[in-house]
């Protein structure tokens, strides 16, 4: 566990308060594993574990092959005190005891005893395909988000979408770290001559705060290819580079930033146009939000201020609303507008839409509406991305059915110009807040 | 694929190659899976896939969820082409009859037709359990080392334990880059104020030459704790940070080494006079390695260094055979002299001890000898990691067992003297060669 244990008694107040909050909306005693780290190419060689973001919310410390147990806002652990020949290779590890006291549990009991104390129990299924067998096994059934456990994803739903002080404390380190790391990569991309030597220098930022990155970094100078995993290609002048990068603190809380940067440390004349689009989009965005604001149309209006722009280059022509009604704003802004964020970079999103769309909603099968995922009134104490971008995707301009679908609004000659924007992407972490918004990686130059 | 495809026809070659002298020693079909991606915290967010080192060494490219068939020589590949809609997020993906080609595929299928196709075939489990759960269920029966399968594994062993051209040419790379690693943290601990800054710089290396970490990096003050993976205190001018950081190429061949640095820069006459006797030991090990030499007496020369360096600082007393034939060193030197090294940290650890004990050799009870993970004579071909150390571990040093049945042989007031030496580490990556040996990490001082 690469975290050292908060002796912060704020912490296991807030850790309580969850807690109680829980036991009122549930009847059914909930129990929640924390997961068990994968195997990599052979056992001892292991992915560095990541606990359930829903035993990290209500326990608070990334334990492995740990559970807890609530009932009427009691916690309970269940974990195996490390066995004496573990000190060898592992060092003296907090026991069971101990971080009963910190995290506040009532009682604590080794993980066998679990097995005595399922009746009724309802739970979310974990990540891990080990430990979700034995979630299975244990409570005698299969486990899924139906019945009664959907009954309590909802209630954990209702609870993490606003994160309390405790939450927006170690989201403001993620935040933090991820301005560091971009303030870095913004440096090292004017003399560093791979994707790979930028990645390194911001992850490295990362890194050396004791931090992980919160998901897969894209560091590419082809953002049109949206998750790009690949860190090869030689930077040329002319090039963008589009860096999208978060990191997540050790007790889980994570951030996700974006921005593009010119190789060069210079524009030109068609990529500034563009960035400026796009910048555009993104300040429209965070200026209009604040509680009981539609995210959806803060998404619109992103698609409409990208339209705007594109009407003003001459690369796409007709009326502003009908465009995009149209959806002709995404041939080339093809995603959502962002996503909610929390201890998963797009937050509980292991729930499917459970938590990115409210009650009764659902997604859209239109082009421009379909890749959104958060469709909510906008609430005091949500955290969510704003990552407007622009896009030349070959599979989507080059495809025929679109061609001709969007032939009338298009000018092709004048979009081929534009040849030296392969893609850019601007994100920033924005907290709703009573007064409006907070945008927590504000730090951050564009 | 974080790998541009190899356009050289050598590598198609050598991995022909591979594949016949396998049919030479396996009389029924081979069917070896690679693997899929882990989910982390949601199914989008997955930890960075790594295929199984045994369809890695047969197909020679880490495709994420492939199937190869092998039958006298003769390759299949199973494999799903990308669906169209996959270009918008992840950009034009090598097709199955592009991939065929660069590995040398007789023929090549969608993936559901390996359902017809695997009558009396054998295989090795893999790591992730989804897959594994795909083997069974495709080989209609429980996979495991046992029977035809344990033939197979004892054939891929036999093949993997003396590397080829290409992969030594391969784990030359890997050597090379921790090498520019271990030089960087050498600097970087001069000026560092934590553990986690000198291994930002240190995996900032091999992020940047597009590698990944073969194993979770050691980094610590407390190199005591075998095991550590903490990187949260602060550097302390007397403290010795022990470094154990790896390099894997993206076709996955892997180094390992170790270093100790002072963080001052400069040793203390205490540090010093261990510091040379873990070196020593290294270098006589080396020194006496060459074909036909058997490991485990290696193991046993590094023991013996060990123990006279200790009686002649004064710390240990008696007969030196005597000494090492007690176990008297693995007070200080629990661990092995070291392990295969190949496309795996620990070469083919998942097959237990299959690859690193020789037929009919079992792991020792010995104190002293437990933990080798390696007892086998060398041979031309194979590469070892070289790495004694010498640690005071509390869990050892204070077990009142172990005080008791090596209180005759241990000063333990001299012994106090050198309480600013918590574990020193020297690794190095060792191939055996026809005429002797080489040290691929040679580069790298001491």
């Amino acid at each position: 566990m690469n975290v050292i244990l908060p002796t912060d008694l704020s912490y296991c107040n807030s850790l309580r308060q969850r807690r109680e909050k829980l036991a009122e909306k549930s009847d059914n005693p909930v129990i929640l594993w924390s997961g068990k780290a994968a195997s990599r190419n052979f056992p001892a060689n292991q992915y560095p574990f990541r606990a359930s973001s829903h035993f990290l919310y209500f326990a608070g410390l990334p334990l492995e092959n740990a559970v807890i147990r609530l009932e009427a806002g009691k916690l309970e652990l269940f974990y195996d005190n490390p066995p004496a020949s573990a000190s060898l290779w592992h060092g003296d590890m907090p026991h069971r005891a101990e971080i009963a006291e910190v995290i506040g549990a009532d009682r604590h009991y080794p993980l066998e005893e679990l097995a005595g104390k399922t009746t009724d129990a309802v739970t979310i299924p974990v990540q891990d395909v080990i430990t979700y067998q034995q979630q299975c096994d244990l409570l005698q059934r299969s486990v899924s988000l139906t019945g009664k456990d959907l009954n309590l994803a909802q209630a954990i739903v209702s609870l993490r979408l606003c994160h309390d002080e405790m939450a927006v404390a170690e989201l403001r380190k993620a935040a933090q770290v991820a301005v560091k790391a971009h303030q870095a990569g913004r440096n090292a991309v004017l003399s560093a001559k791979t994707e790979a030597e930028v990645r390194s220098v911001m992850e490295g930022v990362i890194i050396a705060h004791n931090m992980t990155c919160s998901y897969n970094s894209i560091v590419t100078t082809h953002g049109e290819v949206l998750h790009n995993e690949q860190y090869h290609h030689s930077l040329q002048p002319g090039d963008l580079l589009l860096a999208d990068v978060g990191a997540e603190t050790p007790l889980g809380y994570a951030s996700d930033v974006t921005r593009t940067w010119a190789v060069s440390g210079q524009f030109s004349p068609t990529q500034k146009d563009i960035y400026d689009i796009v910048l555009a989009a993104h300040d429209n965005c965070i200026a209009k939000m604040q509680p009981g604001v539609e995210y959806r149309d803060i998404h619109l209006l992103a698609a409409t201020t990208i339209a705007e722009g594109l009407v003003n280059l001459g690369i796409v022509q007709g009326n502003l609303e009908e465009l995009v009604a149209r959806d002709a704003h995404a041939l080339f802004f093809p995603h959502g507008i962002g996503h909610l964020l929390g201890l998963d970079v797009h937050d509980m999103e292991d729930l499917g839409d459970m938590a990115g769309y409210e009650s009764g909603r659902v997604r859209s099968d239109r082009f421009g509406l379909k890749y959104l995922r958060l469709d909510r009134t906008l609430r005091s104490g949500m955290l969510v991305t704003i990552e407007p971008g622009f896009y030349q995707v070959p599979g989507i301009l080059n495809n025929p059915e679109f061609r001709n679908t969007y032939n009338d609004v298009i000018n092709w000659e004048r979009l081929a110009m534009f040849s030296d924007v392969r893609g850019i992407r601007i994100e920033d972490d924005v907290l709703i807040t009573d007064s409006g918004t907070e945008v927590l990686t504000a730090d951050l130059s564009y």
